[in-house]
């Protein structure tokens, strides 16, 4: 009537849960994930999560306050926030639609996080993660392979993590929920998701090359020429911003001059350390990125374009629903199929 | 009417390319994939893959022997064979189903392969390495990410390196077929590698903790106990074997006192190789695997009993038709998704 034809859209647990139209979480990657990017997320039915990052006050604070819709959560980094919980419990009361901790032992946190009945997303890198996860009550598991972007293990992978989670899961606490991340860009990675079990997928890099990210244009345009083999695990910008991110965490990024001169150097790097800061600061403001950092995962050989959040979740979803559609294609009687392969 | 029940299979592009009932390959494992399995895959409707390894001949002629099925193919280290071909021209002679060509330049090997007319399949890394596959006139491309067991690079990982080299096939050349292989081990795997468009699976660890691999039985019950986190990757064991395998290949197997011993010292443990090169020819003998390698990936902690490879393949074929049929029940028409939402 209206011009507009009826699209078909995914229903799982993790949208029910969240009462959202479509199974995808954005990432709360700082400083890509403001608030106009959570807020743009979940306007186009998906779930935004703030990044809250190392608990930078100015910035989250700021983000706050661009943020226009209601359902929006935030996510922070558990090591980070541990030693200063104020940042965190201010978040905490403005009653996020869900809280996000990764890396780190979520359990006094998440005690907080629960005591307010906010819903309590854990990101996890392996099993022994997810077991704790499970046991101090995670509402969602995120289990999240080695391929994404930013920090995380080298242990897991996507492909068997995702259904070794949602087994777990199964046995020890059926109603929590299973999201996938690491490596998924488009809708075959959706529909790749749901057939490994998961209720959902946590989308990072596909988000930090959109038009709303607060990224700097010359990483994004770069994002878009790269091949999929150009990104390395390092620990190269953590030495240089003196961030103690505790042993085994790396962080996925794109190779650039940086990465290719002081990767294994580290110790040599740790000792120039001031001088090597200010270069990689004035970078990040030039747009500089063969010395700034720019933090993205596997799932770079996916990103073609810089479409809008919206744009993107429509061809996600759309992309998904078609795969999953024809898969019925795929299937004969045995009987069948033996005709015709003779 | 017999008792029996029509079952459902999946037709694929690479079940009519090879006239089999299932999308699903044997890797060609050494020792693993001897005659037996190899001629058990094919017989239950898959593709097996004769071990060729580092073209020890003793070995391949034993298992080639062993060989039931006419439907088998097999597959060699490529850069091991190279200075000796003699080995791989032999086998070539036998017009295998199909030669499968890993690590290393196929260019050279690949001509030979093609020459004859026999199906080449090239297990690639990189897309830079399914570059050249496609150069090289590959018939199918096996897309390998990090969590395999076994040899191979840690630069890409499964869920998103499949759907680049499927999307590079589709520009390039789009009758080259996709295998996606790494963390494979059930209907959920083939199911989420069909969605990712790969045209099937290869799958290694799965089919070495299965009844005829040639495997001791107290590795095979080690992976079964063991959990997904368990597995490395590392170079130790191809130190103390002195094989030459180029930069940056490593191995990922099960972690076991060995490798907690020498991983990191590979250095050290060189200079002592021939005593501990003994010690681990011994244990493999023995079937202590606290001292000998037990080369298996992540998939492990899907790895829960030691089925025949018939039992096998019925499982995972049952269990991705299952997979694929359900998913409609997740799709609704955007209208009464809102509505079930609200």
């Amino acid at each position: 009537m209206t011009g507009s034809h009826a699209t078909s859209v995914l229903t799982t647990r993790l949208t029910k849960f969240f009462g959202i139209q479509h199974p995808i979480i954005l990432a709360p990657m700082t400083p890509a994930a403001g608030g106009v990017l959570a807020s743009a997320v979940s306007d186009a039915g998906a779930l935004g999560l703030l990044g809250g990052g190392y608990g930078d006050r100015a910035w989250f604070e700021a983000e706050t306050a661009k943020v226009t819709h209601p359902r929006v959560g935030c996510g922070f980094i558990t090591w980070s926030v541990t030693p200063d919980v104020e940042l965190f419990d201010r978040a905490l009361a403005q009653r996020p639609t869900a809280m996000m901790l990764s890396f780190g032992d979520p359990a006094s946190l998440g005690a907080r996080v629960k005591k307010l009945g906010v819903h309590l997303i854990c990101q996890v890198h392996t099993i022994e993660h997810a077991k704790r996860a499970i046991d101090i009550g995670a509402d969602v598991i995120v289990a999240q392979g080695t391929e994404a972007g930013g920090h995380g293990f080298s242990v897991r992978s996507t492909m068997p993590f995702v259904p070794d989670v949602v087994d777990l899961c199964a046995t020890r606490s059926p109603k929590t929920l299973v999201a996938a991340a690491g490596g998924i860009a488009d809708g075959r990675g959706l529909a790749a998701a749901l057939m490994l079990g998961a209720d959902g997928v946590l989308m990072g890099t596909r988000f930090w090359a959109t038009q709303e990210a607060l990224i700097h244009e010359d990483a994004k345009a770069r994002v878009v020429a790269a091949s999929g083999d150009d990104t390395i695990r390092t620990t190269v910008y953590d030495v240089v911003r003196q961030r103690a991110w505790p042993f085994p965490y790396t962080g996925r990024l794109l190779r650039n001059k940086f990465v290719e001169e002081w990767h294994g150097r580290e110790d040599e790097l740790g000792k120039i350390q001031a001088d090597q800061l200010q270069k990689v600061e004035a970078a990040s403001v030039s747009g500089d990125h063969d010395t700034a950092n720019v933090t993205v995962g596997e799932a770079i050989g996916l990103v073609r374009d810089l479409p809008t959040a919206r744009e993107l979740i429509d061809s996600v979803v759309a992309q998904a629903v078609n795969r999953l559609s024809a898969s019925s294609d795929l299937i004969r009687t045995a009987d069948a199929s033996l005709r015709r392969v003779k």
